[in-house]
C-alpha cells in the first residue's frame, strides 16, 4: 500500500477474523426446527467502531461473495486483486470508512470460512455434505446478530447488499425492525420469482446429475466440478444482459477467423463462459451453492409460511429505505424493486427509490461506478443527520 | 376422426413419408466441406398439390420440433394429441389445406426420421455420433430444396416457421429469392445473438460433462440422459417469460404446504422443469441437440463468413415478407425482429412487421391463437392476389 493509493481511498490491509458460538451442549437451532453445533463465522471489518457502537454498516454479500468485500490482505502478492466491492468501501467512498465502521459476514452455508455443508460434523468427524441443515435467510440473519452482538452492536446504522445480499437487508428490517437505522437493498427482490427459482433449480440440477456429486459426499475425491461448472455457466448468463452480451462479445469468434464446425469454442461468449465455470470451481463448494440457493428460493417476505414476520407487518418501524435497481437487471427487474417500494410505502415506511440506468445486467451492482457511491454516500449522511 | 372434427378444419390422418437422395456413388456436401451419403428427409403433407404446384408453403419447424405439424398417425391411439402446429394447419386454418399444398421437413441433423448423428453411418454400420459433419441453416435448406424438386415443386408459394424455423425461411429468401414468393419467420432472428449462443452452449455443456455422453459414443447403451435433461431445463426457461411464469407458477408449492427443507421439489416450477427434461429425453437425441444448437448459433444473415448472400444482396428478390415477434419473447425479442425489418427495407424488399402482444414468451408462437392464424391466412391470400 503506497500514499497515493492510501488517497485514492483505499480500503488498507484487512485481516479475515473468525467469531464461534453454540459450542456444546449448546446448538443454534434453524428455522426448519434442526439444529448446529457450533457455529463459525468468517468476517472482516473496515474503518473505526464510534464509543457510541453506533455507526457499524453491514455489508451482505451475494450469494458466491465472502467476507472480503475491500482491500487485501497481509500476504496478498503484488497483483493481488482487492476485495470485491473494493469501489465502494473505503476513506472518501460510498461506504466512507472515515465515517463508518463497516463488516462483512461470510453467511451460514458458505464455503469461505463460515459454518457450511463442506466443514467438519463434530458428530461424525467428517464433512457435513447433506447433513449440513437446510438454512433460511432468516437463519443467515440470526448468526449475524449473534456476532454483531458479540462485537458489542446493538443497533445497525446501516445494511446494505445486492442480489441474495439485498434479500438478507430485508430479512434483517423485518425481524429487527428497531435494531437498523437505514436499509439498502440494492439489485434484489422481496420474494424470488418463478424465473429465478427456475434458473436456481436447473444450476441445482446440473450440479446433481454429476455422478461425482455422489448425494453430496464428495469431500477428499473429486467433487462435481463439472456439474458446477455447469451450474455457474447458467448463473453467469443471468448476470448479464442481453445489451451487455451484445457489447461485450456480439458474435466475434475466438482466436479464429472461421468457424470451427465442431464443438470446440468458437465464439468468444462461450470461451467467456467456460472460462468462468472453470475458475469457479477453484473457488467455491457445490455443496454450498445448492444450500445458499435454496435458501434464496425459500424467500418471501411477503408468504412467510409461519416463518417470521411479513413485510406488512412492518408498520411501527423508523427505518429508512433506499431501494436501487438497474434497468437491465432481467434476474431481479425493476418492476419488482417497485412492488418492494409499494409494499413498503403501503406499510408506511420512508422508502425513497431510484432506478440506474446501466446495459451490465444484473452484475452493474458489483461494477464500479461512481452513480452508486454517490447516491449510498448521500443516503447515509442523510440518516445521520436525523 | 368424425365430421364434427372434419367441420373443425382437423387437418386429418397424415403418414409420415421419406425421401432418399445423394445414394452412392453420389454424396451430399456440405457447406463446411464434408459430404453426406446417403441422406434421407422425413416429411407430412397436408392439402393437395396444384396442377401448376404452385400452391406449396414449407413450415420450417423449431429445433425439438419434427415434421407431424398437424393432424394423426393411422395408427394413433384414441387419446393422442394432434402434431405440433395442428392449430395452424387444417381446412379454413392459418394455412388452409383447402387452398395450400402444406409440407413440413424433420431437418437435417434431427432424430426423428431424416438423416442426424443418430443414424447409421455406411461406412462404419455404426450410428455416426461426432463423426456426423457439422450442418448449417444453409445445408438444411440445400437438402429441403433437393426434396421439394423431386415432388416436381420448383417455387414455394410460401415458407414459414419459429425460432429456428425462422431461421430457416429467411435463408430459404437470400439462397433461391426467385423460388419463394413470401416468407413468414416468426419469434425469429436474422442472426443469433450473443445471449441466445450462451443458452445453446450451456445447454451444449450440460450434455458433453455428462460422463455417458462418452464424445458422442452412447448409442446402444444408456445415453446422457440427465444431461440432456438439464439441457432441456434451461430451454425451457428461455421459451417461457418472466410474466408466463408468475401467471403459470408463481411461488405456489407442489403437493404440500410447508418447504420441505431438502433438495426435493418444493416449487411447482421446479416439478414442471423436471417433467420437461425427463419427457425430453423420450423422445429427443442428445446429439442431435448438440447439432441443431451448433447450426443455429452459426446462423447469422449479415456477415456470411463467405457461406453464401447475406440479406443485403436480395435487392432484385420479389418475395413478400410478413415479419412476426411476440412482445415477452426474450430468446428473440422484437428490437431483433425490427433490426430484421430494417434490413429487409433496406434491401428494398416488400415487408410487413406485426409484434402480437403475448405473456408466454418465445413459445407463444406454438400455442393456440386466433390472431396468427388470421394474420397468417390475409397474409398468404395477399400473396396469392398479385
Amino acid at each position: 500500500m503506497n500514499n497515493a493509493e492510501l488517497e485514492n481511498g483505499s480500503a488498507g490491509v484487512v485481516t479475515k477474523q473468525f467469531f464461534t458460538f453454540a459450542e456444546p451442549p449448546n446448538t443454534f437451532t434453524l428455522e426448519s426446527g434442526a439444529s448446529l453445533s457450533p457455529v463459525t463465522l468468517a468476517y472482516e471489518t473496515w474503518g473505526q467502531l464510534s464509543k457510541n457502537r453506533d455507526n457499524a454498516i453491514l455489508v451482505a454479500h451475494a450469494f458466491s461473495g465472502d467476507s472480503h468485500a475491500a482491500g487485501f490482505y497481509p500476504d496478498d502478492p503484488a497483483d493481488a486483486k482487492p476485495g470485491w466491492w473494493d469501489s465502494m468501501i473505503g476513506p472518501g467512498k460510498g461506504l466512507d470508512t472515515n465515517k463508518y465502521f463497516v463488516i462483512c459476514i461470510n453467511i451460514l452455508g458458505g464455503c469461505m470460512g463460515s459454518t457450511g455443508p463442506s466443514s467438519i460434523n463434530p458428530e461424525t468427524g467428517q464433512p457435513y455434505g447433506l447433513d449440513f441443515p437446510m438454512m433460511t435467510i432468516g437463519d443467515i440473519i440470526e448468526t449475524q446478530k449473534l456476532l454483531l452482538e458479540h462485537l458489542g452492536i446493538s443497533t445497525l446504522h446501516g445494511a446494505i447488499g445486492g442480489s441474495v445480499g439485498g434479500m438478507q437487508v430485508l430479512e434483517w428490517c423485518v425481524r429487527y425492525p428497531d435494531k437498523i437505522r437505514s436499509a439498502i437493498p440494492v439489485a434484489s427482490t422481496m420474494r424470488h420469482s418463478a424465473l429465478a427459482i427456475a434458473f436456481n433449480e436447473v444450476a441445482r440440477q446440473a450440479i446433481m446429475v454429476d455422478p461425482r456429486w455422489n448425494r453430496g459426499n464428495y469431500y477428499g475425491s473429486d467433487g462435481p466440478d463439472l456439474g458446477l461448472a455447469v451450474a455457474r455457466m447458467i448463473g453467469h448468463v443471468t448476470y448479464l444482459s442481453d445489451e451487455a452480451m451484445r457489447r461485450k462479445f456480439g458474435r466475434r469468434l475466438q482466436d479464429k477467423e472461421n468457424f470451427s464446425y465442431g464443438f470446440d469454442v468458437d465464439f468468444q461468449v462461450e470461451s467467456y463462459l467456460r472460462y468462468q465455470g472453470t475458475k469457479f470451481v477453484e473457488r467455491f463448494d457445490a455443496n454450498s451453492l445448492l444450500y445458499i440457493t435454496k435458501a434464496s428460493d425459500y424467500f418471501d417476505l411477503v408468504n412467510r409460511n409461519g416463518s417470521g414476520p411479513s413485510l406488512m407487518e412492518l408498520t411501527s418501524a423508523q427505518t429508512k429505505f433506499l431501494v436501487i435497481s438497474y434497468s437491465s437487471d432481467w434476474l431481479y427487474p425493476t418492476y419488482q424493486a417497485k412492488e418492494l417500494v409499494q409494499s413498503l410505502k403501503r406499510a408506511s415506511q420512508d422508502v425513497s427509490f431510484c432506478e440506474i440506468e446501466a446495459d451490465c445486467g444484473h452484475d452493474a451492482f458489483l461494477i464500479p461506478d461512481k452513480r452508486l457511491g454517490t447516491l449510498i454516500g448521500g443516503f447515509l449522511d442523510g440518516v445521520s443527520r436525523n
